[in-house]
Protein backbone atom coordinates (compact mmCIF):
# COMPACT_ATOMS: atom_id res chain seq x y z
CA UNK A 1 0.00 0.00 0.00
CA UNK A 2 1.33 3.41 -0.50
CA UNK A 3 1.60 5.88 2.40
CA UNK A 4 -2.09 7.42 0.76
CA UNK A 5 -3.51 4.38 1.31
CA UNK A 6 -2.12 3.38 4.30
CA UNK A 7 -3.44 6.86 6.16
CA UNK A 8 -6.95 6.48 4.21
CA UNK A 9 -7.48 3.24 6.25
CA UNK A 10 -6.45 5.43 9.98
CA UNK A 11 -9.43 6.47 12.19
CA UNK A 12 -8.10 10.48 13.01
CA UNK A 13 -11.10 11.82 15.04
CA UNK A 14 -10.31 12.86 18.39
CA UNK A 15 -6.36 12.85 17.43
CA UNK A 16 -5.83 15.82 14.83
CA UNK A 17 -4.79 17.83 17.68
CA UNK A 18 -1.98 15.36 18.20
CA UNK A 19 -1.44 14.50 14.42
CA UNK A 20 -3.03 15.24 11.35
CA UNK A 21 -3.32 13.14 8.28
CA UNK A 22 -0.77 15.29 6.04
CA UNK A 23 1.52 14.38 8.97
CA UNK A 24 1.07 10.67 8.72
CA UNK A 25 1.65 10.80 5.51
CA UNK A 26 4.78 12.49 5.57
CA UNK A 27 6.12 10.12 7.69
CA UNK A 28 5.80 7.21 5.68
CA UNK A 29 6.51 8.99 2.62
CA UNK A 30 9.81 10.06 4.86
CA UNK A 31 11.01 6.11 4.88
CA UNK A 32 9.56 4.79 1.68
CA UNK A 33 12.40 4.83 -0.40
CA UNK A 34 14.32 2.42 1.98
CA UNK A 35 11.78 -0.32 2.93
CA UNK A 36 13.33 -2.63 0.70
CA UNK A 37 16.44 -2.46 3.12
CA UNK A 38 14.73 -3.06 5.75
CA UNK A 39 12.31 -5.85 4.63
CA UNK A 40 15.42 -7.47 3.80
CA UNK A 41 17.23 -7.87 7.10
CA UNK A 42 14.44 -8.69 8.53
CA UNK A 43 13.87 -11.82 6.32
CA UNK A 44 17.40 -12.42 7.19
CA UNK A 45 17.53 -11.67 11.07
CA UNK A 46 14.10 -10.82 12.12
CA UNK A 47 12.54 -8.74 14.89
CA UNK A 48 14.24 -8.39 18.37
CA UNK A 49 11.93 -9.97 21.32
CA UNK A 50 12.36 -10.24 24.97
CA UNK A 51 10.93 -12.81 27.47
CA UNK A 52 8.79 -12.81 30.45
CA UNK A 53 8.96 -16.31 31.20
CA UNK A 54 11.73 -16.29 34.44
CA UNK A 55 9.54 -13.51 35.75
CA UNK A 56 5.94 -14.64 37.08
CA UNK A 57 5.23 -14.04 40.86
CA UNK A 58 4.51 -16.98 42.78
CA UNK A 59 8.01 -18.86 41.25
CA UNK A 60 10.54 -19.61 43.97
CA UNK A 61 14.10 -17.72 44.08
CA UNK A 62 15.60 -21.00 42.64
CA UNK A 63 13.09 -21.57 40.06
CA UNK A 64 13.76 -17.89 39.18
CA UNK A 65 17.30 -18.44 39.30
CA UNK A 66 16.85 -21.87 36.79
CA UNK A 67 14.99 -19.75 34.50
CA UNK A 68 17.06 -17.04 33.82
CA UNK A 69 19.82 -19.38 33.65
CA UNK A 70 18.16 -21.28 30.98
CA UNK A 71 16.58 -18.14 28.99
CA UNK A 72 20.63 -17.04 28.85
CA UNK A 73 21.70 -20.80 27.45
CA UNK A 74 18.85 -19.94 24.48
CA UNK A 75 20.34 -16.30 24.12
CA UNK A 76 18.40 -13.94 25.64
CA UNK A 77 19.47 -10.74 26.32
CA UNK A 78 16.38 -9.15 27.72
CA UNK A 79 14.52 -10.45 30.66
CA UNK A 80 10.81 -9.15 32.70
CA UNK A 81 9.89 -9.67 35.88
CA UNK A 82 6.68 -8.87 37.75
CA UNK A 83 6.85 -6.87 40.50
CA UNK A 84 4.31 -5.03 43.30
CA UNK A 85 2.74 -7.97 45.36
CA UNK A 86 5.37 -7.80 48.28
CA UNK A 87 8.45 -4.80 47.98
CA UNK A 88 11.06 -7.33 50.12
CA UNK A 89 10.10 -10.16 47.50
CA UNK A 90 10.33 -7.77 44.83
CA UNK A 91 14.11 -6.58 46.07
CA UNK A 92 15.56 -9.90 46.52
CA UNK A 93 14.15 -11.09 43.38
CA UNK A 94 15.58 -8.39 41.48
CA UNK A 95 18.53 -9.27 43.03
CA UNK A 96 19.18 -12.91 41.77
CA UNK A 97 17.53 -11.87 38.51
CA UNK A 98 20.70 -8.92 37.96
CA UNK A 99 22.78 -11.49 39.34
CA UNK A 100 22.37 -13.89 37.21
CA UNK A 101 22.24 -11.60 34.04
CA UNK A 102 24.90 -9.82 34.57
CA UNK A 103 24.94 -5.62 34.39
CA UNK A 104 24.87 -6.08 30.53
CA UNK A 105 22.04 -7.40 29.73
CA UNK A 106 18.72 -5.51 30.43
CA UNK A 107 15.79 -6.19 33.16
CA UNK A 108 12.31 -5.06 32.43
CA UNK A 109 9.99 -4.85 35.63
CA UNK A 110 6.06 -4.92 35.43
CA UNK A 111 3.85 -3.73 38.11
CA UNK A 112 0.71 -4.59 36.31
CA UNK A 113 -1.38 -1.46 37.26
CA UNK A 114 -1.20 -2.38 41.15
CA UNK A 115 0.29 0.60 42.53
CA UNK A 116 -1.24 4.10 43.65
CA UNK A 117 0.72 6.60 42.22
CA UNK A 118 2.80 8.18 44.87
CA UNK A 119 3.27 4.17 45.66
CA UNK A 120 4.49 3.24 42.45
CA UNK A 121 7.10 6.43 43.16
CA UNK A 122 8.48 5.44 46.44
CA UNK A 123 8.05 1.75 45.40
CA UNK A 124 11.04 2.35 42.29
CA UNK A 125 13.28 3.94 44.98
CA UNK A 126 14.54 0.76 46.03
CA UNK A 127 14.13 -0.76 42.76
CA UNK A 128 16.40 1.45 40.73
CA UNK A 129 19.17 -0.11 42.34
CA UNK A 130 18.83 -3.30 40.08
CA UNK A 131 18.76 -0.48 37.16
CA UNK A 132 15.67 -1.47 35.51
CA UNK A 133 15.01 -0.12 32.32
CA UNK A 134 11.43 0.63 32.11
CA UNK A 135 8.68 0.05 34.91
CA UNK A 136 5.67 -1.09 33.12
CA UNK A 137 2.32 -0.48 33.85
CA UNK A 138 3.15 1.55 37.44
CA UNK A 139 -0.71 2.76 38.07
CA UNK A 140 -4.09 2.30 36.42
CA UNK A 141 -3.50 2.83 32.58
CA UNK A 142 -6.29 5.23 32.58
CA UNK A 143 -4.50 7.44 34.34
CA UNK A 144 -2.17 9.45 32.00
CA UNK A 145 -1.33 12.28 34.72
CA UNK A 146 -0.21 9.24 37.32
CA UNK A 147 2.35 8.07 34.55
CA UNK A 148 3.17 11.51 33.89
CA UNK A 149 4.21 11.88 37.61
CA UNK A 150 5.66 8.80 37.90
CA UNK A 151 8.19 9.13 34.54
CA UNK A 152 9.20 12.56 36.11
CA UNK A 153 10.11 11.07 39.49
CA UNK A 154 11.73 7.72 38.29
CA UNK A 155 13.85 8.86 35.64
CA UNK A 156 16.20 7.57 34.28
CA UNK A 157 13.79 4.21 34.06
CA UNK A 158 11.42 4.68 31.65
CA UNK A 159 7.95 3.92 31.99
CA UNK A 160 6.46 1.40 29.72
CA UNK A 161 2.55 1.13 29.24
CA UNK A 162 -0.43 0.00 26.95
CA UNK A 163 -1.83 -3.33 26.81
CA UNK A 164 -4.81 -1.70 28.90
CA UNK A 165 -4.74 0.96 26.89
CA UNK A 166 -8.43 1.60 25.44
CA UNK A 167 -7.75 3.55 22.31
CA UNK A 168 -5.87 6.08 20.52
CA UNK A 169 -6.88 9.05 22.37
CA UNK A 170 -5.21 7.83 25.88
CA UNK A 171 -2.04 7.25 23.93
CA UNK A 172 -2.43 9.76 22.48
CA UNK A 173 -2.35 11.70 25.99
CA UNK A 174 0.35 9.70 26.66
CA UNK A 175 2.21 11.11 24.09
CA UNK A 176 1.51 14.46 24.95
CA UNK A 177 2.52 14.47 28.86
CA UNK A 178 5.56 12.73 28.08
CA UNK A 179 4.50 10.17 30.18
CA UNK A 180 5.36 7.25 28.42
CA UNK A 181 9.09 5.93 27.16
CA UNK A 182 7.37 2.80 25.50
CA UNK A 183 4.27 2.46 24.09
CA UNK A 184 3.01 -1.48 24.84
CA UNK A 185 0.60 -1.90 21.49
CA UNK A 186 -1.77 -4.35 21.93
CA UNK A 187 -3.29 -5.86 18.96
CA UNK A 188 -6.60 -6.75 20.47
CA UNK A 189 -7.56 -4.10 22.94
CA UNK A 190 -7.22 -1.77 20.29
CA UNK A 191 -9.75 -1.31 17.56
CA UNK A 192 -7.64 -3.60 15.07
CA UNK A 193 -5.08 -2.80 12.83
CA UNK A 194 -6.27 0.84 11.23
CA UNK A 195 -6.28 2.00 15.21
CA UNK A 196 -3.09 0.36 16.18
CA UNK A 197 -2.07 2.03 12.67
CA UNK A 198 -2.84 5.39 14.23
CA UNK A 199 -1.13 5.07 17.93
CA UNK A 200 2.24 3.95 15.83
CA UNK A 201 2.20 7.15 13.74
CA UNK A 202 1.40 8.83 17.02
CA UNK A 203 4.42 7.21 18.56
CA UNK A 204 6.80 7.88 15.92
CA UNK A 205 5.60 11.83 15.70
CA UNK A 206 6.65 11.60 19.78
CA UNK A 207 9.88 10.06 19.24
CA UNK A 208 8.20 7.00 21.40
CA UNK A 209 9.04 3.35 20.46
CA UNK A 210 6.35 1.09 20.03
CA UNK A 211 7.37 -2.31 21.58
CA UNK A 212 4.14 -4.24 21.57
CA UNK A 213 2.83 -6.71 24.61
CA UNK A 214 2.13 -10.27 23.71
CA UNK A 215 2.16 -11.74 26.98
CA UNK A 216 -1.07 -13.78 25.68
CA UNK A 217 -2.34 -16.81 23.87
CA UNK A 218 -1.84 -15.96 20.64
CA UNK A 219 -0.43 -12.36 20.84
CA UNK A 220 2.93 -13.13 19.92
CA UNK A 221 1.37 -14.85 16.36
CA UNK A 222 -0.39 -11.47 16.22
CA UNK A 223 1.68 -8.52 17.12
CA UNK A 224 5.12 -9.70 14.91
CA UNK A 225 3.24 -8.71 11.76
CA UNK A 226 3.01 -4.56 13.63
CA UNK A 227 6.10 -4.22 14.74
CA UNK A 228 7.55 -5.61 11.25
CA UNK A 229 5.49 -3.08 10.04
CA UNK A 230 6.53 -0.66 11.98
CA UNK A 231 10.15 -0.98 11.50
CA UNK A 232 9.87 -1.06 7.49
CA UNK A 233 7.16 1.79 6.98
CA UNK A 234 7.04 3.51 10.05
CA UNK A 235 10.15 4.64 12.32
CA UNK A 236 13.02 2.24 10.47
CA UNK A 237 14.82 2.26 13.72
CA UNK A 238 15.18 -0.47 15.83
CA UNK A 239 16.32 1.70 18.67
CA UNK A 240 14.90 0.98 22.36
CA UNK A 241 12.55 -1.30 20.48
CA UNK A 242 11.46 -4.60 21.57
CA UNK A 243 8.73 -7.36 21.21
CA UNK A 244 7.18 -9.18 24.13
CA UNK A 245 7.74 -13.29 23.43
CA UNK A 246 5.91 -16.05 25.81
CA UNK A 247 6.40 -19.28 25.06
CA UNK A 248 3.13 -20.64 25.75
CA UNK A 249 0.70 -22.26 23.50
CA UNK A 250 2.17 -21.64 19.95
CA UNK A 251 1.31 -25.23 19.09
CA UNK A 252 -2.34 -24.46 19.01
CA UNK A 253 -1.81 -22.07 15.92
CA UNK A 254 -1.48 -23.18 12.24
CA UNK A 255 1.14 -20.65 11.54
CA UNK A 256 2.74 -19.96 14.87
CA UNK A 257 5.39 -17.80 15.13
CA UNK A 258 9.42 -18.64 14.14
CA UNK A 259 11.60 -17.94 16.50
CA UNK A 260 15.59 -17.85 15.75
CA UNK A 261 18.28 -16.53 18.34
CA UNK A 262 15.59 -14.21 20.17
CA UNK A 263 13.79 -12.72 17.49
CA UNK A 264 10.76 -12.71 15.76
CA UNK A 265 11.28 -14.15 12.18
CA UNK A 266 8.80 -12.87 9.68
CA UNK A 267 5.71 -14.28 8.59
CA UNK A 268 5.74 -15.62 5.47
CA UNK A 269 2.21 -17.05 5.19
CA UNK A 270 -0.99 -14.52 4.12
CA UNK A 271 -3.00 -13.12 6.86
CA UNK A 272 -2.66 -12.36 10.85
CA UNK A 273 -1.06 -15.26 11.65
CA UNK A 274 -3.59 -16.35 14.19
CA UNK A 275 -5.75 -18.91 13.27
CA UNK A 276 -6.19 -22.00 15.31
CA UNK A 277 -5.82 -25.42 14.83
CA UNK A 278 -9.81 -27.39 14.20
CA UNK A 279 -7.92 -29.93 16.23
CA UNK A 280 -7.17 -27.93 19.10
CA UNK A 281 -10.36 -26.14 18.73
CA UNK A 282 -12.25 -29.73 18.99
CA UNK A 283 -10.19 -30.95 21.49
CA UNK A 284 -10.54 -28.11 24.18
CA UNK A 285 -14.15 -27.37 22.94
CA UNK A 286 -16.24 -27.05 26.29
CA UNK A 287 -18.43 -28.92 27.25
CA UNK A 288 -17.86 -31.36 25.12
CA UNK A 289 -14.37 -31.66 23.85
CA UNK A 290 -12.10 -34.66 24.93
CA UNK A 291 -9.94 -32.18 27.43
CA UNK A 292 -13.32 -31.67 29.48
CA UNK A 293 -14.51 -35.32 29.11
CA UNK A 294 -11.72 -36.95 30.53
CA UNK B 1 -24.18 6.49 58.05
CA UNK B 2 -21.24 8.25 59.50
CA UNK B 3 -19.16 9.56 57.81
CA UNK B 4 -16.48 6.91 58.72
CA UNK B 5 -19.58 4.31 57.43
CA UNK B 6 -19.62 6.76 54.27
CA UNK B 7 -16.02 6.21 53.60
CA UNK B 8 -15.96 2.35 54.13
CA UNK B 9 -17.58 2.25 51.18
CA UNK B 10 -15.12 3.79 48.80
CA UNK B 11 -13.18 2.15 46.16
CA UNK B 12 -9.99 4.71 46.76
CA UNK B 13 -7.21 2.25 44.72
CA UNK B 14 -5.83 4.53 41.89
CA UNK B 15 -7.03 8.16 43.32
CA UNK B 16 -4.88 8.50 46.53
CA UNK B 17 -2.98 10.76 45.23
CA UNK B 18 -5.99 13.49 44.90
CA UNK B 19 -8.22 11.99 47.99
CA UNK B 20 -7.39 10.34 50.63
CA UNK B 21 -9.48 8.28 52.96
CA UNK B 22 -8.82 10.66 55.49
CA UNK B 23 -9.80 13.59 53.67
CA UNK B 24 -12.96 12.25 52.23
CA UNK B 25 -13.83 11.63 55.93
CA UNK B 26 -13.18 14.96 57.23
CA UNK B 27 -15.56 16.73 53.88
CA UNK B 28 -18.36 13.62 55.67
CA UNK B 29 -17.52 15.48 59.06
CA UNK B 30 -17.73 19.26 58.63
CA UNK B 31 -21.31 19.12 57.27
CA UNK B 32 -22.13 16.63 59.24
CA UNK B 33 -23.98 19.21 62.45
CA UNK B 34 -26.37 20.95 59.76
CA UNK B 35 -27.63 17.95 57.74
CA UNK B 36 -30.88 18.16 59.00
CA UNK B 37 -31.95 21.87 57.86
CA UNK B 38 -30.88 21.02 54.25
CA UNK B 39 -32.53 17.79 54.63
CA UNK B 40 -35.58 19.46 55.53
CA UNK B 41 -34.94 22.11 52.73
CA UNK B 42 -35.25 19.24 50.53
CA UNK B 43 -38.14 18.04 51.34
CA UNK B 44 -39.86 20.95 51.25
CA UNK B 45 -38.71 23.05 47.78
CA UNK B 46 -36.70 19.99 46.41
CA UNK B 47 -33.56 19.81 44.22
CA UNK B 48 -33.10 22.08 41.11
CA UNK B 49 -32.78 20.88 37.56
CA UNK B 50 -33.01 21.86 33.62
CA UNK B 51 -34.61 20.56 30.77
CA UNK B 52 -32.91 18.77 27.73
CA UNK B 53 -36.73 18.60 25.86
CA UNK B 54 -36.65 21.35 23.60
CA UNK B 55 -33.23 21.25 22.08
CA UNK B 56 -32.74 18.66 20.40
CA UNK B 57 -31.02 18.11 16.91
CA UNK B 58 -33.41 17.18 13.80
CA UNK B 59 -36.54 19.58 15.49
CA UNK B 60 -37.43 22.48 13.02
CA UNK B 61 -36.39 26.06 14.13
CA UNK B 62 -40.27 26.25 14.93
CA UNK B 63 -40.95 22.95 17.00
CA UNK B 64 -37.58 24.33 19.08
CA UNK B 65 -39.59 28.03 19.75
CA UNK B 66 -42.63 26.29 20.68
CA UNK B 67 -41.14 24.02 23.03
CA UNK B 68 -39.19 26.55 24.54
CA UNK B 69 -42.26 28.77 25.17
CA UNK B 70 -43.40 25.50 26.74
CA UNK B 71 -40.61 25.00 29.37
CA UNK B 72 -41.01 28.09 30.33
CA UNK B 73 -44.75 28.01 30.77
CA UNK B 74 -43.93 25.03 33.01
CA UNK B 75 -40.94 27.12 34.67
CA UNK B 76 -37.97 26.15 33.73
CA UNK B 77 -35.10 28.69 34.03
CA UNK B 78 -32.22 26.44 32.37
CA UNK B 79 -32.44 24.87 28.65
CA UNK B 80 -30.51 22.97 27.36
CA UNK B 81 -29.39 22.33 23.39
CA UNK B 82 -27.61 20.15 21.11
CA UNK B 83 -24.92 21.74 18.78
CA UNK B 84 -22.18 19.89 16.29
CA UNK B 85 -24.22 19.23 14.03
CA UNK B 86 -23.47 22.03 11.80
CA UNK B 87 -22.31 24.93 12.92
CA UNK B 88 -24.80 27.86 11.27
CA UNK B 89 -27.91 25.58 12.13
CA UNK B 90 -26.14 25.86 15.35
CA UNK B 91 -26.00 29.43 15.55
CA UNK B 92 -29.11 29.98 14.02
CA UNK B 93 -31.13 27.71 16.87
CA UNK B 94 -29.11 29.14 19.61
CA UNK B 95 -29.88 32.63 18.58
CA UNK B 96 -34.20 31.36 18.61
CA UNK B 97 -33.65 29.80 22.26
CA UNK B 98 -32.20 33.03 23.54
CA UNK B 99 -34.44 35.39 22.02
CA UNK B 100 -36.94 33.74 23.67
CA UNK B 101 -35.53 33.12 27.10
CA UNK B 102 -34.06 36.26 27.61
CA UNK B 103 -30.73 37.31 29.02
CA UNK B 104 -31.74 36.51 32.42
CA UNK B 105 -32.02 32.92 31.64
CA UNK B 106 -29.32 30.00 31.47
CA UNK B 107 -28.58 28.29 28.15
CA UNK B 108 -26.09 25.47 27.82
CA UNK B 109 -25.01 23.46 25.07
CA UNK B 110 -24.08 19.51 24.42
CA UNK B 111 -22.19 18.41 21.49
CA UNK B 112 -22.06 14.71 22.45
CA UNK B 113 -18.20 14.54 22.02
CA UNK B 114 -18.65 15.33 18.18
CA UNK B 115 -15.57 17.52 17.57
CA UNK B 116 -11.88 16.77 17.70
CA UNK B 117 -10.62 19.42 20.08
CA UNK B 118 -8.89 22.50 18.11
CA UNK B 119 -12.44 22.14 16.43
CA UNK B 120 -14.31 22.60 19.39
CA UNK B 121 -12.36 25.85 20.07
CA UNK B 122 -13.26 27.07 16.81
CA UNK B 123 -16.86 26.23 16.95
CA UNK B 124 -17.13 27.81 20.55
CA UNK B 125 -16.47 31.32 19.26
CA UNK B 126 -19.48 31.97 17.41
CA UNK B 127 -21.31 30.53 19.55
CA UNK B 128 -19.91 32.03 22.77
CA UNK B 129 -21.83 35.69 21.66
CA UNK B 130 -25.37 33.44 23.01
CA UNK B 131 -23.50 33.55 26.12
CA UNK B 132 -23.73 29.79 27.10
CA UNK B 133 -23.00 28.76 30.59
CA UNK B 134 -21.43 25.49 29.73
CA UNK B 135 -20.46 23.06 26.80
CA UNK B 136 -20.85 19.78 27.13
CA UNK B 137 -18.53 16.64 25.95
CA UNK B 138 -16.66 19.08 23.91
CA UNK B 139 -14.32 16.18 22.33
CA UNK B 140 -13.76 12.45 23.71
CA UNK B 141 -15.08 11.92 26.95
CA UNK B 142 -11.54 9.84 27.62
CA UNK B 143 -9.60 13.17 26.74
CA UNK B 144 -8.99 14.64 29.89
CA UNK B 145 -5.90 17.00 28.53
CA UNK B 146 -7.76 17.89 25.06
CA UNK B 147 -11.37 19.17 27.76
CA UNK B 148 -8.00 21.21 29.97
CA UNK B 149 -7.18 22.54 26.34
CA UNK B 150 -10.84 23.75 25.58
CA UNK B 151 -11.29 24.66 29.03
CA UNK B 152 -8.69 27.08 28.97
CA UNK B 153 -9.88 28.32 24.94
CA UNK B 154 -13.40 28.76 25.84
CA UNK B 155 -13.41 30.36 29.41
CA UNK B 156 -15.40 31.83 30.77
CA UNK B 157 -17.57 29.05 29.07
CA UNK B 158 -17.78 26.12 31.33
CA UNK B 159 -16.65 22.83 30.43
CA UNK B 160 -19.00 20.05 31.49
CA UNK B 161 -18.87 16.14 30.90
CA UNK B 162 -19.20 12.99 32.28
CA UNK B 163 -21.31 11.34 31.40
CA UNK B 164 -19.63 8.74 28.92
CA UNK B 165 -16.54 8.75 32.03
CA UNK B 166 -15.92 5.33 32.66
CA UNK B 167 -14.73 5.46 36.14
CA UNK B 168 -12.85 7.42 38.49
CA UNK B 169 -9.28 7.78 37.57
CA UNK B 170 -10.49 9.32 34.60
CA UNK B 171 -12.74 12.34 36.67
CA UNK B 172 -9.68 12.44 38.83
CA UNK B 173 -7.41 14.12 36.05
CA UNK B 174 -10.40 15.96 35.53
CA UNK B 175 -10.01 17.99 38.23
CA UNK B 176 -6.48 17.84 38.82
CA UNK B 177 -6.39 19.44 34.96
CA UNK B 178 -8.72 21.73 35.65
CA UNK B 179 -10.17 20.27 32.89
CA UNK B 180 -14.02 20.62 33.97
CA UNK B 181 -16.35 23.48 35.94
CA UNK B 182 -18.99 20.97 35.93
CA UNK B 183 -18.76 17.27 36.97
CA UNK B 184 -22.01 15.51 35.04
CA UNK B 185 -21.91 11.84 37.13
CA UNK B 186 -23.87 9.32 35.97
CA UNK B 187 -25.21 6.37 37.95
CA UNK B 188 -24.90 3.58 35.33
CA UNK B 189 -21.58 4.60 33.84
CA UNK B 190 -19.97 4.31 37.30
CA UNK B 191 -19.37 1.31 38.72
CA UNK B 192 -22.43 2.37 41.29
CA UNK B 193 -23.19 3.73 44.23
CA UNK B 194 -19.55 3.33 45.83
CA UNK B 195 -17.70 4.54 42.50
CA UNK B 196 -20.05 7.65 42.32
CA UNK B 197 -19.44 8.63 46.52
CA UNK B 198 -15.32 8.47 45.16
CA UNK B 199 -15.89 10.81 42.50
CA UNK B 200 -18.50 13.04 44.34
CA UNK B 201 -15.80 13.41 47.34
CA UNK B 202 -13.07 14.24 44.39
CA UNK B 203 -15.09 16.92 42.93
CA UNK B 204 -15.68 18.78 46.26
CA UNK B 205 -12.36 18.53 47.07
CA UNK B 206 -11.36 20.50 44.02
CA UNK B 207 -14.44 22.72 44.15
CA UNK B 208 -16.15 21.57 41.11
CA UNK B 209 -19.70 21.32 41.51
CA UNK B 210 -21.68 17.51 40.62
CA UNK B 211 -24.47 18.08 38.27
CA UNK B 212 -25.63 14.60 37.30
CA UNK B 213 -26.36 13.25 33.75
CA UNK B 214 -30.12 12.16 33.71
CA UNK B 215 -30.76 12.19 29.47
CA UNK B 216 -31.98 8.35 29.47
CA UNK B 217 -34.99 6.06 30.46
CA UNK B 218 -35.06 5.47 34.49
CA UNK B 219 -31.38 8.58 34.66
CA UNK B 220 -33.45 10.98 36.60
CA UNK B 221 -34.95 7.87 38.69
CA UNK B 222 -31.48 7.35 39.64
CA UNK B 223 -29.47 10.19 39.99
CA UNK B 224 -32.22 12.72 41.91
CA UNK B 225 -30.61 10.23 44.97
CA UNK B 226 -27.02 11.45 44.32
CA UNK B 227 -28.02 15.42 43.86
CA UNK B 228 -30.05 14.93 46.94
CA UNK B 229 -26.86 12.90 49.25
CA UNK B 230 -24.83 15.56 47.42
CA UNK B 231 -26.24 18.66 48.98
CA UNK B 232 -27.24 17.37 52.34
CA UNK B 233 -24.07 14.95 52.99
CA UNK B 234 -21.11 16.38 50.94
CA UNK B 235 -21.30 20.22 49.26
CA UNK B 236 -24.10 21.70 51.39
CA UNK B 237 -24.02 23.61 48.30
CA UNK B 238 -26.62 24.52 45.40
CA UNK B 239 -24.43 26.69 43.88
CA UNK B 240 -23.67 26.44 39.95
CA UNK B 241 -25.51 22.83 40.87
CA UNK B 242 -28.43 21.65 38.92
CA UNK B 243 -29.52 18.34 37.89
CA UNK B 244 -30.58 17.49 34.34
CA UNK B 245 -34.36 16.29 33.40
CA UNK B 246 -36.07 14.62 30.13
CA UNK B 247 -39.40 14.07 30.31
CA UNK B 248 -39.97 10.68 29.16
CA UNK B 249 -41.01 7.42 29.92
CA UNK B 250 -41.13 8.21 33.65
CA UNK B 251 -44.78 6.02 33.56
CA UNK B 252 -43.26 2.61 33.73
CA UNK B 253 -41.73 3.44 37.32
CA UNK B 254 -43.14 2.43 40.31
CA UNK B 255 -41.64 4.81 42.13
CA UNK B 256 -41.29 7.43 39.50
CA UNK B 257 -40.01 10.76 40.21
CA UNK B 258 -42.16 13.62 41.65
CA UNK B 259 -41.31 17.45 40.14
CA UNK B 260 -42.73 20.82 41.59
CA UNK B 261 -41.87 24.04 39.84
CA UNK B 262 -39.00 22.85 37.76
CA UNK B 263 -37.02 20.63 40.80
CA UNK B 264 -36.66 17.32 42.01
CA UNK B 265 -38.86 16.23 45.42
CA UNK B 266 -36.96 14.19 47.59
CA UNK B 267 -38.33 10.36 47.13
CA UNK B 268 -39.48 8.99 49.67
CA UNK B 269 -39.65 5.60 49.02
CA UNK B 270 -37.11 2.84 50.30
CA UNK B 271 -34.27 2.13 47.64
CA UNK B 272 -32.75 3.40 44.10
CA UNK B 273 -36.73 4.18 42.45
CA UNK B 274 -35.02 2.45 39.67
CA UNK B 275 -37.80 -0.95 39.74
CA UNK B 276 -39.67 -1.09 36.36
CA UNK B 277 -43.55 -2.07 36.50
CA UNK B 278 -44.66 -5.27 35.62
CA UNK B 279 -47.12 -4.62 33.58
CA UNK B 280 -44.32 -2.44 31.35
CA UNK B 281 -41.96 -5.05 31.02
CA UNK B 282 -44.40 -7.53 30.16
CA UNK B 283 -46.37 -5.53 27.94
CA UNK B 284 -42.70 -4.61 25.79
CA UNK B 285 -41.18 -8.36 26.14
CA UNK B 286 -39.23 -9.02 23.29
CA UNK B 287 -40.87 -10.99 20.97
CA UNK B 288 -43.82 -12.16 22.82
CA UNK B 289 -45.11 -8.49 24.66
CA UNK B 290 -48.24 -7.41 23.14
CA UNK B 291 -46.26 -4.43 21.78
CA UNK B 292 -43.86 -6.71 19.18
CA UNK B 293 -47.22 -8.72 18.79
CA UNK B 294 -49.45 -5.52 17.66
Amino acid sequence: MSPEEVVSCIPFRHITDALTPQEATEILRRNKGTKAAREEEMRAVGYPAYTTSAGWLGYSDDKVRLLVREGLAEGWSHFKMKVGRDLSDDIRRAGIIREEIGAERTLMMDANQIWDVDQAIDCMKPLAQFNPWWIEEPTSPDDVLGHAKIAKAVAPIGVATGEACQNRVIFKQLFQAKAISFCQIDSCRLAGVNEVLAVMLMAEKFGVPVCPHAGGVGLCEYVQHLSVFDYIAVSASLDNRITEYVDHLHEHFVYPVTMKDGRYLPPMDPGYSIEMKSESLDYYEFPDGEAWRK
